[in-house]
């Protein structure tokens, strides 16, 4: 029987010729990742274990991008503690604040994920290097003590479902909306513990960026990881960020198996927003009544790269928001780029601010957090009840071209047409 | 007898022609002044005392800057609170996020300070305005709310202190070092309830910016306010800001009384530091030893301005940080100008961050709090224990040339000048 990619990498890691969906692993892996709330957990867990050198401290990455600047004295001294570990080390991917960003983007932009890869992180969107025909998955802080150690982690081979994608996407619909509207669709146990596998002519239309925003939100339907492919986008990614690292082409087998078959017409679909509070809770934008918002993020290890920042500024250029509008570019290369492109002076001229990289509001963190009763369009990945703030407040997600449409407007809207 | 020039504004504000050093007096105000932390207490304060109206809605501003974008759930109730108070009373000079900016740079920005003008905010730095002629004071919340319901404050009319300058500031020494050389001088509670009054040629070699910073930290000397004559920087300011508002040119009576005076030779200043943890605490920067940080703050209603990130800019320009570097443009106005002179992009290529206007890590608030035995230089005001986080953390305070030069080398250290 044939295997999928997920189940070939798996494989491969493994050091076995075959692994089937079940099957638990010890695998080796290629990046351990953790971030500024999970590392210092993991790095107690190290010390507690026993353990007093890491596996390879090239292939450790460590990314202040939580609460970052520090938002108050705990997360300061949570950061202290992750760049004391670093020093220690001598962790060579240690980011801290000036070199940092949100760490999957910028784990991507540093060349650090490559197909074939086999890459945990201390964060459940670790499944974002899909986008990259990586293997990839959020694990428990205890797990990345445990590969920063040995480099070793186990897993269980996951199921895998299928998603056939043709046609391409519409103007101002984006890998947001794919995802979103998958979600939509499966729901958010959709793909409890398995591997969502994109295939397709469709896919050739996704931008890198898209990829990446689609492979972010897997875990929003249960996924253990979402991945693609590797073709000629992913190829001139990685001749611009990988540096000349060798890494494989990994393609599924003609007979492969899938417990699931899904088609989409790219073509067909539109702009869509995950109402609360679960992202599966989705509607057609354009069939919304008036929804009236207080806030507009767009950000986040979902939405914060280059290309969402374009899409941003194309809709609010020569407008000016309604709401308090929050632009997050997702890593200081990001921001410089978007500096350099008049896009940031695009957005403080049509009164939105600019914030360093951060999570920041997407978890309620800092930069924009919502008061009782408040409304939010995010470009975010999450919607649950108090994630971005008070309890009573409320988080619609969005594509950045409905972020920006809806910043204009005061009210959940659609770029090229007008709401009620 | 003579008045000061705050005796006059004092006098021409509580209907008198003449007030004198020790009187009590109730006087009118121009503009009414609160920020997201004090005008919510002020807010409660104005409805427990039966306020339904406000004295005028023109001549209250409320700003969002001291922990905005809402940094957690408590900052965004009290911003709701401040929002809804300004949209029911309709006050004209509501500045929210993307509007808004660290407020004692803002409202002369907006052309809200004008010379004669007597201002009260609730916020200790609001003495800024002296810059401009105006007699402005901080109060405190309950001050404010009867302020907001009759344009009217009480007020003890001061005594005066002279400081008589002469000469010009040399290079990268600025009116950061002139007011932390005064504060070294007669302590921070040397001119306690008392004007500080300033005089001389030397006036003139002081930018508006350099002005704006000496009275803005007037209070650390312990004084009622900082005052400085109109000249013509400032109706060069006040054509480009105040939209052709009349305002009353005060210069002090010959035979004005002044407790104190002291003469200040611009020429011989050097750029000092006040070492933790007193404003008073000043020592020359040339004389320190090696003082190693861990990060540098550019920003803060003392030295947030356009000039100051112009001079941070001129110093890490082709240079990398060693250390964590927050700058922060203190106004969204400030921001947009430093990114069209590519100050921003200088920032971000030397490994800085910048982040959207807050006065944020100056009180420790958020985008950079210390943790324990963290050392940072900042351009800001007040060096207590903790002010900047973790009670075990300190805080230098200096020039933005000095905070820049030291962010390049990880030390305190001076431009154009090695340290050992």
């Amino acid at each position: 029987m044939g295997m999928t990619i997920t189940q070939k990498i798996l494989a491969e890691k493994s050091g076995q010729s075959q692994v089937r969906p079940g099957q638990l692993i010890m695998a080796e892996t290629d990046l351990v990742l953790g971030n500024d709330i999970t590392a210092p957990v993991a790095i107690d867990e190290f010390y507690k274990i026993g353990c007093e050198t890491v596996f390879d401290k090239t292939k450790i990455a460590l990314v202040a991008d939580h609460f970052t600047p520090n938002k108050d004295i705990k997360s300061a001294q949570l950061n202290k503690k992750m760049r004391e570990f670093a020093h220690r080390h001598a962790i060579t991917n240690y980011f801290d604040v000036g070199r940092a960003g949100i760490e999957h983007a910028l784990i991507p932009e540093q060349g650090l994920a490559l197909p074939g890869d086999l890459i945990i992180g201390a964060d459940s969107h670790t499944c974002t290097y899909g986008a990259l025909c990586a293997f990839s998955t959020g694990v428990g802080s205890t797990d990345m003590a445990g590969a920063m150690a040995t480099g070793k982690v186990w897993l269980k081979v996951p199921e895998a479902i299928r998603f056939h994608l043709t046609g391409s996407l519409p103007e101002f619909v984006s890998g947001k909306d794919l995802i979103l509207t998958i979600i939509g669709q499966i729901g958010v146990d959709g793909a409890l513990y398995r591997s969502m596998e994109f295939s397709g002519s469709g896919i050739a239309s996704l931008s890198m960026d898209d990829r990446f925003t689609v492979s972010n939100m897997a875990i929003e339907a249960g996924a253990k990881n979402g991945i693609f492919p590797v073709d000629e986008k992913t190829e001139d990614y990685l001749f611009e960020h990988a540096n000349g690292k060798p890494y494989c082409r990994v393609a599924p087998d003609k007979d492969a198996e899938y417990v699931l078959e899904y088609e989409i017409n790219l073509s067909a679909l539109e702009p869509v927003v995950a109402l609360p509070h679960l992202p599966d809770n989705v509607r057609k934008a354009s069939e919304l009544g008036a929804i009236s918002i207080d806030q507009a993020v767009i950000g986040s290890c979902t939405n914060g790269r280059i290309s969402d920042l374009r899409t941003a500024a194309t809709i609010l250029s020569g407008n000016h928001v309604a709401v308090r509008t929050i632009i997050i570019p997702a890593t200081q290369e990001i921001y410089l780029q978007a500096v350099k492109e008049g896009l940031v002076q695009t957005f403080i001229e049509a009164g939105a601010v600019v914030s360093p990289p951060t999570c920041g509001p997407c978890l309620g963190g800092h930069m924009g957090v919502l008061a009782s009763g408040e409304r939010c369009v995010s470009t975010t990945n999450r919607n649950f009840v108090g994630r971005m703030g008070h309890p009573d407040s409320e988080v619609y997600l969005a594509s950045p071209a409905v972020a920006a449409q809806s910043a204009i407007e005061g009210k959940i809207a659609v770029p090229g047409r007008k709401t009620i």
